[in-house]
């Protein structure tokens, strides 16, 4: 049972406010097995509108409609859509003495205008919350039409009262959901395609939605049945298999953050951890403290631009930043295991490299980053070369380091 | 000369994703005249796609396509909109040698699957940013197309280095038109556009674009006219008009953000910043090192979670510390203190607080934030109670930190 959404207010179509309405109806009815189609978002009594409605009209079972519901002269969504259905508006009198009631208690004066805000397509219903949202809906052929306003809050109370259950009923019992969200990162969205489909053939009845968040890909696995437990038997396993397939990228089985994963493994195998930064420039301890409960595992971190800061804090040779430079392996390896002694951490984990936009030479070019990670067993560095500006090179080499950590903490280094 | 937006995206017509691309786009055409009429979502590959093209072709000189042109199965934008137009698909050799460079970079196989994001229909141009992101334009008729990556980085690159200037040299000459952008930080949008009305009966002719971005107020300033001089000498008397009601809480005059004039003023003064956080874990020295050349006046930063970090790395007395508690004035003033003679700096900014969700007590809630700013004529601090939750309190407490700094170096301290 598919449906569409058409949004108005000229404030979307300007760039002037971000969206929150479809989204949220959209998340909602796809998580109800209610899939929308197309979202439309024109401006404030565009003539488009009715054409929108028309082809809408004939192509879905449902159509929710936000925005210009108010009292103002540019609301014309209800007249435009009246003529559009060919039916007349006619006043509402339970709604108009709910509007006087509420300028009252709002100690504000009655306007003729307010009069406006009951006017309804003969027909139509309205929704009632009690409150003070106006909305209503109507049914044309076989589709069901929403009018909600354009406010999020009120929206967001009228569809979860008035359209959300009246949908789910219309298209039966559509039985047990089970969903799961998982986040992988190292490998390209192809690969991990490739991956999926394979899993497919073995496990059948889990349907995948691929979300490139980047650096990440994030995963939706939904299993839809008139059962619960072999819904969540047949993802699990798909989530098994899966692993098998792309290995250790998948960051956990529960949609996790990278950090969220790292805090659980440090905290459940007794560890702690210090950061040392040069070209993330404070993002990875950002990131690591962006976790409620952080402090008990990290230890802190040090922003280290100067090769003087280098050597005081760390304890990074004179000769090493002479002789290799400060992006270099040697030069990581000592800031991990500067940063590990200076905070008495079990865990020291250290980036130095050239984000760029300037920096950079033909031997060490922008995007060049070494990592080095002091463990329990020694210190090691690694070579990457990342691509994209600065804010692309601080964000992948971040997630890179905390990568790492986390694939080390898996083997139990 | 009007435009619409056709985004495709899976993620979209789900809610997973919140929706960017168009935003962006909307504004800046919005901003530079170039009205967009309508934004159209949908999922990847819906056939609907042909139609909502055919339909903006008709009515629209201008359609902004996004996504969908990756190499993965339900990446089919090219492959409809070739049909719809009835183009034939040819390959870019230059494209197809880009692809293939910037996966050898990334240590990635080859998989003849790539060759698919060198497929453009006849006629299309490559819009070539010498980096990574494809996209492609196309005219059909009197309808310029532009099929821009999905991926918002790469999506504006390509926007405002091949959309917009085309764009705006084909709407002709429509007059001439001044824009500034403003950041403001310190008071609620209310008290802002009542000072945006004063000055607007001072100084007409000015249009006023808002746009909340927490935790700051950007605001655009629109002039159009015949000629350039007096809209220029306009917006300029605006913002001296605005800048004497609203005082010092305008970042700067030219739209740039806070670490950017804080960056611009340390260079002008022949200054440098050390830095020590606690609650906000790291993001103001993320925040600093996004500048581009901030290695010329940041020396470092420390992210000190622990008391021992506070002793051994700032020098914050122990005594401070057990009577007063890490979450004080006193030990915010020493951190700021410590961090400056730490990294030889002429300024130490130190932020210590509780960011919640856990840790409040009655005494000390969540969100109350000490800072301590360490100058050349001593030490100060400051108390501040920030509401919201862990993001929200280590956001505020970095822009407050920020703009604190940013003050003082205005008043020349």
């Amino acid at each position: 049972m598919q449906g569409e959404i058409i949004l108005t207010g000229t404030e979307l179509v300007t760039g002037q406010v971000a969206d929150v309405n479809a989204r949220y109806a959209a998340r909602r009815l796809h998580e109800s097995g209610l899939p929308v189609r197309c979202v439309t978002m024109l401006g404030d009594g565009d003539p488009l509108f009715g054409e929108v409605l028309v082809r809408a009209l004939r192509r879905s079972r449902y159509v929710i409609i936000t925005g210009g519901l108010g009292p103002t002269d540019d609301d014309m969504t209800v007249a435009q859509a009246a003529e559009v259905l060919n039916l007349k508006l006619t006043q509402d009198e339970g709604m108009l003495a709910r509007i006087r009631r509420r300028l009252e208690q709002r100690g504000f004066d009655w306007h003729p205008r307010y009069g406006k805000l009951s006017l309804i397509p003969q027909g139509a219903t309205i929704l009632d919350t009690g409150r003070a949202a106006c909305g209503f809906s109507l049914k044309s052929q076989d589709t069901w039409l929403f009018f909600l306003p354009g406010i999020p809050q009120e929206m967001r109370l009228l569809f979860e009262s008035g359209v959300l259950p009246v949908l789910t009923a219309m298209a039966g019992q559509p039985g047990h959901l089970v969903q799961r969200s998982l986040r992988l990162f190292g490998k390209m969205e192809i690969e991990i395609q490739q991956a999926v489909h394979t899993v497919e053939q073995e496990v059948e009845g889990v349907e995948v939605g691929f979300y490139p968040n980047f650096p990440e890909i994030h995963l939706t696995l939904t299993a839809r049945g008139p059962e619960h437990p072999p819904l969540k038997e047949r993802v699990e396993r798909f989530i098994v298999a899966l692993h098998q397939e792309v290995g250790d990228i998948l960051l956990g089985p529960d949609g996790a953050t990278l950090e969220e994963v790292v805090g659980r493994q440090l905290r459940e195998q007794g560890r702690t951890l210090a950061v040392a930064e040069s070209c993330s420039g404070g993002l990875i301890c950002h990131r690591v403290t962006n976790i409620s409960g952080s402090s008990d595992y990290f230890m802190g971190g040090v922003v280290t631009y100067s090769n003087q800061a280098k050597m005081d804090l760390l304890q990074v040779a004179t000769e090493t930043l002479e002789e290799k430079g400060a992006v270099s392996a040697e030069t990581s390896a000592d800031m991990a295991r500067g940063v590990k002694a200076l905070f008495h951490a079990d865990f020291g984990l250290a980036v130095t490299g050239i984000a760029g936009p300037t920096g950079g030479t033909p031997e060490k070019p922008v995007g060049l980053v070494f990592m080095g990670l002091a463990g329990l067993n020694g210190v090691e560095s690694r070579r990457h070369q990342f691509p994209g500006d600065r804010d692309m090179v601080k964000t992948l080499t971040a997630e890179t380091a905390l990568d790492w950590l986390r694939r080390e903490l898996l083997s139990g280094l």
